[in-house]
């Protein structure tokens, strides 16, 4: 990591040093009280994803703002997490091998702990490590709507959640059912098609659980594009939003839905113009070390005229079309395309409220990927 | 990061934790050798670019078997090499601003310290702050050969150069011209024609140098796909490449030139298969925070039926075309699409040698942005 950082608390905005990760609190904070209140009275709980911010200080003031909890993806990341005292924890995916199961259940002794199952053997090596350790975990049927992990809806779902519940050391706790690829479908009729077919998964895998005599506890999914779809479907009562917090480029593509919430990019790359080559070009010192271009180039903010055209590792090269091209020296905002893997290139997040840093929060859970 | 490692020296290799960013050092030392070997006894020196690697291991083992010392590309990365103990540290990058150069002038009492030019206001502020200091800064001029940085071939050089040389802070070390893409053009032919175009940039802006009465010590650049055309070229006299040590699935998709020396693969990620929705489909544990994809997928080590289809942040679909599809709690090899950016998500390298961990080392400039 860098020996030193962009910035400590009290310091100017301006005097920032680039590439850094900015997060203005005042857009943050509202973009927090948004979903406290489109869930509240509602009998929908946020599972706030924490694979989008990996930062224990984001965690623990979406727990204070009524989140029963948090996933996330990796048994790294849940240890992070239940260190900074986060005490219920969903590793929303499957967990395979008896090293990462054995840490798994180390963590039931600090925190109520969470994960998804779509295949018996796992699951029978699981009930095994926590009967030893006299921990009891939650297991969660994954049911599979998007292509990726997961058992088929419906009878396959309840034959697992059977077998899960047939053990002592595991609490068969609901069901997975989330839908990926839903979440960045452009338009909102198109979502709210894709949900729509998540729900009728979910209901029938459901079902087929109440058939075998089990409970059916939660129904857990949903994303930051399609959650008020999940918050209204008669069949969730659990969502698991992330990006929200931040919103990144690729989710501000999405067209809205008429209740939108209009939740605020309040996630920034702040980037300096180290070259100026030509009228039209200005070369950046943010490439793809500095903001993920998985999901395509990062947005320039509040600058129509210029556009991110491409990355390299450690350059960016922005196209003037309009406006005059920003001079040699000159700070710009980017906004990330993607926020989850730019935020994971960070260790710090640089927190300012108007022109001042506030704060400097560690990204503690970046890496974790074991 | 994870609050543990995925190995320990000693381990056995089907004992590591995934996923792990693994280094074959078999492969690895026939790379470092290869390399020697080619730059032998040519008059051109090896500056091995530690963006690749980021991991002072890795940079004193280079110095070792002969380069003149490290490229990088940030101030704060050029720090962390400072520290580990190499002495001779280009930044093959533009630095603009005041806080940025006083940091790099700093680095210039422990070690000899360059870096890149292409405006002259910087020059300015560089030669300021450095004769503050007491110190002397190796600058070169930047020609811009591949749409980047950079000022144009010929006068331009020149007359950037006479500015830097009239500094008696600012020594004027000659110049760097380094072709981006044409490291990844696919065909032997092209490369060579565009190394022809930069030896033609370089000669004449050494020639328009030399008219001024300056001496032009060093012509500086190349890459792992060129860098035995730089040296054949009589104009180079010190190559830049990075990525031969590493190698990955990009620069092995190059066709090779009838000169190849044949850098092995000697980088590879760790993953273990965690889901097996389908015959034909196994999901994995590294998706694209383990493992870059801004230069397409990752290849899977010596499985030639079996493709990485696509990521997502922590899964891989990995499809299986023609072999059996691998079993769950299997592990796979992969291969990087792009060594720079992956090395860059991780904390630590597993080194290991036949079926045994060897070392661990820490990817200490990791994340080193500013």
């Amino acid at each position: 990591m860098s020996p030193w950082s962009a910035a400590r608390p009290g310091d100017r905005l301006t005097d920032v040093d680039t590439p850094a990760l900015l997060l203005d609190l005042d857009a943050f904070e509202r973009n927090l009280e948004r979903m406290a209140g489109a869930l509240a009275d509602r009998g929908v709980r946020l599972r706030a994803h924490a694979k989008s911010h990996k930062t224990p200080e984001i965690a623990l003031r979406q727990v204070a703002l009524g989140a029963v909890g948090i996933c996330c993806q990796k048994v790294s990341e849940a240890a992070v997490f239940v260190e900074a005292g986060v005490r219920d924890v969903l590793i929303t995916n499957e967990v395979v091998g008896s090293g990462k199961l054995t840490r798994l259940v180390a963590l039931a002794s600090r925190a109520r702990i969470g994960v998804l199952a779509d295949a018996a053997a796992p699951v029978r090596d699981l009930a095994r490590i926590a009967a030893s350790a006299g921990a009891v975990i939650d297991v969660y049927v994954e049911v599979d709507v998007g292509r990726r992990c997961g058992v088929p809806p419906g009878e396959p779902a309840a034959e697992l959640a059977v077998l899960i519940a047939g053990f002592e050391s595991l609490r068969f706790a609901g069901l997975h059912v989330y839908h990926g690829p839903a979440q960045h479908k452009r338009s909102a009729a198109e979502r709210s098609a894709a949900i729509s077919f998540a729900t009728d998964c979910a209901r029938v895998s459901r079902d087929a659980v109440l058939a075998r005599g089990l409970a059916c506890e939660t129904i857990t999914g949903a994303g930051t594009g399609t959650f008020l779809l999940e918050r209204d479907s008669g069949i969730y009562n659990e969502v698991q939003a992330g990006s929200y917090v931040f919103m990144d480029r690729d989710y501000a593509d999405n067209q809205p839905a008429p209740d939108d919430l209009g939740f605020e990019h309040a996630l920034f790359v702040r980037t300096t113009v180290m070259s100026r080559p030509s009228s039209a070009r200005a070369i950046v010192d943010a490439g793809l070390k500095a903001s993920s271009v998985d999901s395509g180039m990062p947005g320039v903010w509040n600058q129509p005229g210029w556009r991110y055209l491409k990355a390299s590792d450690e350059h960016g090269v922005i196209e003037c079309t309009e406006a005059s091209p920003p001079a040699l020296g000159e700070a710009l905002m980017l906004i990330p395309g993607h926020c989850d893997p730019t935020v994971n290139l960070y260790d710090e997040i640089i927190c300012f409220r108007g022109d001042r840093v506030e704060a400097v929060w560690p990204v503690a859970a970046r890496g974790a990927l074991l």
